[in-house]
């Protein structure tokens, strides 16, 4: 293999060791709180150019729940690129397509009492949220959609529309319309009722509450801070949309693939939502891919009338495959990543109680997990002495307050306890 | 591995003979032209389950420019995964990623005098057009974008509200605004000047044109007909984007990597974009990777400001770099794609003399070609005999009326002899 | 007088004994609740064309606060008229202007502390909110406007964006987008604190609310079914919207010209709005006229940059210089408003009484007063049995649910207390 | 009458010599061309303060087709607000609504075999437009408008969307979208053929194009320039719209009511168009009414779901009436203004070729006259010479090019010619 050119002097700066960030946007971000170069990993762990391991409890904001380069999901995937499989297919009928709609079928949507059709929108999360809210548009003649406070759903102008993050909304340039937002589960710290706003602007013909198509939720919000809505808050909803004929999306990108527990993170609730989608860790590997699944009586695109070039990249449908009979087959992950949870839930409670003074909060449910700090300061600097001692977490929240935790659902109890005792010290140094 | 599921019989139809499509949304598309389900593919020959090979002129809609599963990607993939690199690593700092961006700036960007800094916006061609637009908003406070008639950017909303097709426009279901259509080249028949129009919206200030942001179009209009620019009109356009300051956005998606020739579809016509868009074929392995290049001083987003979980697809990262040391070190590809575009040409014009009673009409350049039949249903008819003999082809245009040539670039004269011919049947077959 | 023509038989229908109604609009409202022709009105009483009496109640919906052909108001305008003084002068100087611009200084304006300048945006209320939110997001570059439940503000694109009633948003055509609906006053009976959810969202970076250009509102909501504003909240609204650099428009279009008492009707609450609309009753006869005030570091619209044919109807100067003459250089008007509008409280509270079972609600302030029945079909049938007594009220609210009074503030304690017994019959008709 | 209050001397300064103008917004603009106080008017001449007579080639912007304060109406109007009838009135039936409406189909839409629906849909020119898009949207189900280059149909939010020029544009704060600019008639000097832009993306299903709601058009362009489109391509344009299912709007608010000969403007082409908007000189006195007439299977609104305080105002109808019965039921008036405007246009023709070396244009139709001059600057220097002279004329066109004469129709052969010659000495101070 020729050896990559080495960019003329020029290119480096003082603050930019690494020199070659000078040829990328300055819209990178994880190159900056991360200022080193990695290489290779393997399961939870990622080892940098130097051969420095670093414990990963980021996962690839949720991307690999089940691990880097997992072992048995490698296995397949090389198999599939030795055999000269098509690699890329757009919505052709292939084997792996075929292998993959029906053991997703099988193993996820049949146990569970789900209808929906399986659309492949695109290759990532963005593309599933803006086919769903495109498709629940349709359907309802209607263009509004009700998201919520600190709702993250894309980058992508639709997504963008319904998520909440100020300068990320900023980016668009045009003015992002159509989307309310409405109070997500505790806004208020259980000081107003839930809902009461929102069922009150749907009832009152003179509210000027444009009539909504669909609300969009996600079940936990990740990069909204951790926040978790109750089973009863989902409940609510589920019935307010059922009662007011609007279209209920849970977006479980960054939740689903079993990251609160049960396969879907809406399963505890007992809802049946209209649309979902997923992304993410749907893979198993980190590969690109999403899907939008649609109750059956929605499913009213004409043939075409949503495509794209990297809908259903077929390697992907190999592993992801793979791994729903891995680890979907029975429910031995699932009890894992809720005792995992506890674990770190009873660890976050010390935590809490050690610096009190400073008021933070445990966060999340199942291995989405948070600790939130006074500031998105304190919180930074927590993760750049995790990051000091060999752990990758990164913060979220509108403030970046909080501590955020995916570690993979694969990692051992010990390497978890391992990133626990490194955040201690993280802790200590920024809180003492 | 498990073999994969039956599903039960219920879930087949009539009208359904590969059985699972049960499962998939009714918006899938090339399942129901090519009812066949696929398997295996090497270079530019696609092995059906029963063994069957297709001669592959479609190419991944030009994804796949150097062919199915290429020999020398495939052992760098390999290679690669086997070794534990990391595949999922959204922007963090990768060896793949130096090696990438240290290559592209030496192999293509340098060679052309181009500066640009690279922005990966997220997997898929969409994802590079929306950043674009909203750096192009952001950059200069506009909202509104020209765009041209027939032109195809993507499904996203962003996307989507900058593409022509009236079908997948009627998807968003919301008025899709901001954009103004305007008369790509030689949409009148040379019947009226280059941008008479457009200039002369654009320095009346009571026109009523919202003073655009940007301009975006593709040198070749690949889903809009194989539409090809005249260098000359790219030039007049760039020159009137200067004048009145508005950036010029080259959609590079479908017609770089080499479909027309050189690396870009623009470098004939001696232009410089502000931004362009490249996906498709940039990974070379039919991998998911897209990139938005970006004038330095239009590098203004902030850190984050537009992010995305797949952005930066490590493994195609790999592909990438090799396939640009593979091909792009050298003038060979470019000549061998201008020589078999001529040799297509040829053809196709003894093709538009033999029926000379239906007006076909030859178009397209390098190995970008369309063969425009009166109307969509006789297309349709001609790939379906196509595909009856062996050969994937695809027709575009807004009422499909084109037959769309975008084989591999490294297919062989032979396989490109063969496929002609076939192509000579399925017009016999239609026309005769 | 020739004799107007009468149209021929094929005209009249059944439904439609009045014959001429068949050449208008089917949007026509008002002549299908009092299906009589009217013809001559003086002070509280309009005359049907067979001379029958009706005592007004309505005062063309807040239009003739100092009742119909005011006799000193004639005068005056019969002076002007007679002397040839120019009728319609666009923006022009004209002697009635100057009268005008300089009595409003000095007999509201000055007394009140307000420094605004009067900008004559338009014959028409609408005009008068469309210049509001024209200004306000040139002012500020923003786009999103705050406005309340149950609002109304025009039925132009713009004031009809920030308008609650969806009956009346339907019939935009289009989506109304820019604006968000927030809690009016005491729309949780009490439940939940004022501006709760309004501040927690502008605080609240990851809300997703767009940043508001202004905030508007009416002191008292006339068509929203005479919800009146604690002075209290109206405090807290416009320190929120001080504190957060928000702009405060207060439509006083209804309200002001001493519907509650005072010139303005937020003066009791003492709060200064950066903008205020002015329409209906400011040229004292029922004659076209609008203003917007505007604090003068925001009087940033370039010459001509908003402009029409009626702005400034130079008759309506005549009749409004004269109007603020007469009854705003004292406050005989304003405590005349005040007791007979707790004249009409309490015998409201009697009416609640005695019909306690059917939980009516008496509400409003000064001279804007409401009786809400439990809905639109019961008050819609006590307005018609008043009809047929010979009194003039309409309903409001968004169902219709309101029986609204507006009578001329000029209106004896006698016709008051008549027109008051008018209703007391009505309403022993409908719910005894 | 109380003498007006002189204001304070701190509120006059150097540049506002007539004092009260520091009273009102800086966007006022008439009264910044002609710095001089206006009182009375009679007929073709408006009166300074002092006594100055002023000749007036400008009638309100086109308000004034009768001239000011006819003789004629001026005793109707005061018989009517003698008699104290009903001046404001909303929608009510009264006697003055039913004169203009049966007066109106028997003198106007009868003879021109049109059967139309009256709507009122507010006291300006602005409120006939939103009312005709609010409509046709409505009707259609669509959203999008086609307008046309250099239009000016109002400045509320739904009007300013389909006007041209870019500085009052600007005033909205929001992007205006949901309308397209096609070119108006000869926009291109018959380089380019009428209509193939607009019919080709009609007809192109990948045009990008939104599928229009409406066309809205001038006959005539007031505004514009005075550009007047030819019949025949009036005519190409409503069977252009008939063909497409588009609604014609003609916007005659400044061109109808005889304006250019016959009582519309586009009587001359023998169109009918699906909706007209009329108000400026309709009341015939300069008062406040609008119309908006529609085909009676548009007349769709719901009772009340357009609505407005000064829908209707009656004393207009009366004058209204009187100038129908007074000027349209003979071919008199429209004979004599086709008589004037040709004595006009020789007038031009001679000064166009007495200043050859300025390329001077003369344009219009009717008593709607322009003389082009190279640039706004010039043209300004012209109306600011006439207005030395005691002459009225103000300029139009996109950057105030065209010195613009709208004399009332009823002006004297002396008074025009009287007009012409001090235009003359204007155009020789300027040109020579």
């Amino acid at each position: 293999m020729t050896s990559p050119t080495i960019p003329a002097p020029s290119m480096y700066s003082a603050d930019d060791p690494t020199g070659f960030t000078a040829l990328e946007s300055e819209v990178r971000s994880y190159s900056r709180a991360w200022p080193t170069v990695f290489d290779r990993a393997v399961d939870a762990t990622v080892y940098a150019e130097d051969g420095t391991p670093y414990l990963d409890f980021f996962a690839g904001a949720g991307s690999l729940n089940y691990g880097h380069n997992n072992r048995r999901l490698k296995q397949v995937l090389l198999d599939y690129l030795i055999d000269d499989r098509m690699v890329h297919s757009l919505d052709m009928l292939t084997t792996a397509r075929r292998e993959f709609l029906e053991t997703f079928h099988e193993v996820i949507l049949e146990p569970r009492g789900l209808d929906h059709k399986v659309m492949f929108p695109g290759p990532g999360g963005a593309n599933a949220v803006e086919a769903a809210l495109k498709l629940a548009r349709k359907v309802t003649g209607r263009e509004s959609v009700i998201t919520f406070t600190n709702a993250f759903h894309g980058m992508t102008l639709g997504a963008l529309s319904v998520t909440g993050n100020s300068m990320k909304r900023g980016g668009a340039g045009i003015p992002l319309v159509h989307a309310t937002p409405m109070p997500y589960d505790d806004y208020f710290n259980g000081d107003v009722d839930d809902f009461v706003y929102l069922e009150r602007l749907l009832e009152d013909g003179g509210s000027g509450l444009n009539e909504p198509a669909a609300v969009i939720v996600e079940s936990v919000q990740g990069e909204g801070g951790i926040n978790s809505a109750r089973a009863e808050w989902l409940r609510g909803l589920a019935d307010l949309c059922k009662r007011h004929g609007i279209l209920l999306i849970v977006d479980d990108i960054q939740m689903g693939c079993g990251r609160t527990g049960g396969f879907f993170s809406f399963e505890e609730a007992g809802i049946t939502p209209d649309i979902i989608c997923l992304s993410k860790s749907i893979s198993g590997y980190g590969l690109p891919l999403a899907l939008t699944l649609v109750r059956p009586e929605l499913d009213i695109f004409e043939p075409g009338e949503h495509n794209g070039t990297f809908r259903g990249f077929a390697p992907a449908f190999a592993t992801a495959s793979e791994a729903l009979r891995t680890y979907w087959t029975d429910d031995t992950l699932e009890r894992s990543t809720i005792a995992k949870g506890a674990l770190i839930e009873s660890h976050f409670n010390s935590v809490v109680s050690r610096y009190s003074q400073h008021e933070l909060v445990a966060k999340g449910r199942g291995l989405a997990r948070g600790l939130q700090l006074p500031d998105g300061e304190l919180a930074g600097r927590v993760t750049a002495e995790a990051f000091q001692r060999g752990l990758l977490v990164e913060t979220s929240g509108p403030d970046g307050e909080v501590v955020k935790l995916l570690p993979p659902l694969t990692i051992t109890d010990d390497e978890l306890r391992r990133g626990l005792a490194i955040l201690d010290e993280a802790f200590a140094a920024v809180l003492s």
